[in-house]
């Protein structure tokens, strides 16, 4: 019962993160899980929407995207069928939780970034690359307005703590970790884990579509997130320091 | 530290759970957890959509929404804004991964079940609330289809288990069940629990957007939620006794 | 030639009219027509649209819809569609004129009201409902302003009069009023009177689209509006007492 | 209180009625009610919708619209707003309606007609000229069928009768007909009467959106619009005739 | 290997320049090559969009639309689908560009002017007479902003030159001149030329969707367009003087 | 007056065209005009859309679209508007016409082709080198075809000739090719030219807004823009031997 890429049960795929990828963007960073392949870019605008001004908070927000032929067979656009599908729009709000739980929106100021997450190529745990990418896209925006002096606070406090996400499963009830595409459609419990830096959760989302599970497989499949989420802070880390 | 009406900790607000609500559906359940009110439908066609024709295997599908007062200030219709928003999105597809848990599509044969869970007054809870409604709605449908032998399976092997679900959260340090809607905007923590009769997860969604949570603190809301979902299974099961 | 329910052709349904039904609103009635129920709730909001500030007067406007299942076979929702109806838009500006005839938009101020009519579950009548439970929402909505001293007039002079509605028909020949969906489909002509509390008409919508009517039938039809709108307007007269 | 073109409370505008004013259409008339002017077509096609294919009966449908600068002020194109408005989809189903009382379906096969009504310049009555001009346009369409032997039933029985409209309205008290912009405005009293040629009434919509009316103002308003309509059933006769 | 209407290949159809054709917009002009028949309305606004504020300049934006049945056969509406079709976008957008060249938008000053044109009825080459009619619109209306003093530069210096367009195209290897809708349809290549009275051109669009061409074919059709808007500017010029 | 790069007026950018960027796609190509880095992708279904179906023909089409931050500045994602701007139409509609100029339909029998050109970073000359990318894409793609045997004619006949496409303007009176961003909003006019391998024109598109164009500045263009395309060419007939 060997993985479809020879991996271990615990084993996340190559982690690659390339920041600068894009020159436009305040930060933008290419995330590579494996063949997963997802463009993070944070847009940085001075002020705030309107319902927000004077407030003195910052604004976060996040928009998850697929190109039509990031997958095996081609889907039809969202700007071309008029509507946002609810695959979309569930991911875009996980990823914008997810990302305002690592920054202090205080510090932050009347200053708002869009995270925007575009999956150029989808083999499984697009949503949890993007987060993974998203918190370095963002952390490279937060110091580009530290580098102009816009930041209400010091910057060292706007970026609380950092978050990593990676998704775990049950397939023929073993527990593994990162799960590719093939998979992914395969797991009988599908479970998204995003964990700060320092190991706490800031969101857990399991699934049992075509099945249930008990606490004892839940508990298995947390240490298994846990554990990879740990590795990737890691790799955000030695991101952050090149 | 009371909660706002009462309650201890891990006590629920009343459930009451009304079938034949409405004369037309073939399932129908005004579900109330204290003040939030969510009328639940089951609505059966023969056929499946056509993609899944000559499957042998039924389609059961669900949509929530709110009406535009049911909460303290009034809400656009998302009718006249003329598209869906991603909270409503992301609870209908909730809703729908939750009841396909517990059904045996290959028994239930070429049917269809649309759930529409319609919130007539929020206070807390409405998500979880349409969960354990709608199960009740759906076991009155497959029930009707079976009195006109219209299941492919046996009518006992359709319902393969129950669910109910209930939010649970962290206030000031406390963990709380099924919270009100004045609990619910000040959690730290925030997690709906679906569970089937046995005990076991369908779904589990933790989010720590005002702050974080450690391992410790899931362990206990999961706990309380299992307990909730207990409870509640007990008063579904009473309500179909009747 | 009975009725389906066995009513005198000049008869009304039994009409209950249930104030303060949500908690949310300032104003909220089930009206109810027999089987017709419809929950009529009057959302009142400091100042009004843009285009009509500094003007002085206040903004009443309505918006009807049914739920799904409502009705016999279930509807797709307007909301996942993404467009109103003709149907839907038809009837929310028959209410909302209807409900603008019965108040000073000068004595309300500068401050809007929202009726939202919504179908909890149609048996025919379901327009004429809307009207005669919206204006008694919209009574406690003016009153709830009045003990906030928010009005620009006197309290007794915002509402300028009451208004009711009913359908009435021919059905082989016979007219027939406040019409049920058996009724209703089989009409030769179909009218929707509204009229006010003092027995003047605020709209008359007659139909004959499948056949015509003569001016005899026409007189026949209205008198028998008339005398139903009387009779609901005692209804809201009661109900307001209560 | 003269008229503001000096004519008799109880005198038409000038009408024309030029058939076959645009070369694609089966029928097409340019009707002009004074200033009023509105292009009716009749397009057919063989066949009818799918849903009611099979039962042998014809299908008649209408779609009214303005050019954005019809009007005093421009309106927004509702094909850039990417909605219909309440008002457009209230007089298309008005037309709808009033056309299809004059034909027989079954006599006319299963082919559909639209009849298109654009108004290309407004001036009070646009609705009443759309209806009276898609009557010519939709007679003609019927004699293109009957010239390709098209039509299931005998040509002679398709027309069942005639339709023309008309709108009447109480300025300052006074019972008038056929009111241009200006008058429109200014009416506390609004209504539009559909007659067919022989006297009997179609549709008869009236509205007191600035006031309420009394029986006797119906009648005097009744009177007039079926007076109009009369007149309006002898120009569609002279036109058809021509 | 004759034209369709028997017209020598460098010849244009009739052109007729009716003006004032409608009473409300500030410049109206039926517009017909042939049986095309393009309504094209100016229609004046003070100030200019948001964006645009304070910037000195004015705005001129043009749409253009067909009716339903201007073809042969019957199209659906955009407001009804929704949605604005390629071919609508891009029409509108040369048009836009086209006139824009012509007008000193700092000479307008802060006033915006839309440009709508509405095909009445088809037969090839309404994207050109659009132009052409809107050109003779634009110059009524800004005759109209100089009567009521509203220019910010003086009268003569706001239309900086005229602009014509026409269509040419390869048929059977022949270059021709305004194409009619049976030679649209069998053109090799189909081109749109725009000059101004001046003979420069303004905008150039060749497309050779069933083939290819030569830059020798593209020279000849460019030398037939430019003669052919020399035709056309006089036209112009003669309506305008008129 | 040296071009922002330090290019000559008749140089292009540095052009790569990299072949199977992608895993999933049937053709995948990521093209690079400079900084302008467009990812084409050509997804096959067999079959073509129903109104084409029994023709022998197949289908080939485009979709042009710009991730959010690919611009100095970001714009809001069309899903999220829920609508297609213009600009995105008239460009998806070029690169359609443009691509199926290349392909003989016949040989290619009923399969249908998705071009898919989403621009991941634009400086300038978008559209043209999706052209360019999106050859490269076809070629592979129906290579694809032609392995799987799929074609109706033989693979060497469906492939026509290639096209390839360029930006040319004017600047300060000097005509340059393949514009970059900062060129391209101070050009006095911009031509796009689209070349089959041969130098025959299949699309030229030439406009002035902020200005007019003589006939000798026109030629000028078109020789520069034919020169860069053969350069093209060259680049693709590298890439597709490599």
């Amino acid at each position: 019962m060997a993985r479809p890429d020879g991996r271990q049960p615990d084993q996340l795929r190559a982690v690659t993160l390339t920041r600068q990828w894009s020159m436009h963007p305040e930060g933008s960073v290419l995330v590579e899980f494996g063949a997963t392949r997802v463009l993070c870019t944070a847009s940085v605008t001075e002020g705030v929407p309107r319902w927000r001004k004077g407030s003195g908070l910052g604004w976060v927000t996040a928009e998850y995207s697929m190109l039509p032929r990031a997958t095996t067979t081609r889907s039809d656009r969202e700007s071309v069928k008029g509507r946002l599908g609810g695959r979309t729009h569930e991911i875009s709000r996980l990823i914008g939780r997810s990302l305002r739980a690592c920054i202090d929106l205080k510090a932050l100021g009347e200053n708002s970034v869009v995270l925007d997450c575009d999956v150029l190529q989808a083999d499984g745990g697009t949503r949890t690359a993007a987060i993974t990418g998203a918190y370095v896209a963002l952390h490279d925006a937060v110091s580009w307005l530290a580098r102009r002096k816009a930041l209400a606070g010091k910057p060292a406090s706007v970026m609380r703590r950092s978050v990593a996400a990676v998704s775990v499963g049950m397939i023929d009830g073993e527990p593994r970790l990162d799960l590719c595409y093939e998979e992914d459609v395969n797991a009988e419990v599908d479970m998204n884990v995003v964990c700060t830096g320092d190991g706490d959760f800031v969101e857990v989302q399991g699934t049992g579509e075509s099945g249930v599970f008990a606490r004892q497989q839940l508990d298995a499949l947390l240490d298994l997130g846990v554990a990879g989420c740990a590795e990737l802070t890691e790799a955000q880390r030695k991101a952050l320091a090149a």
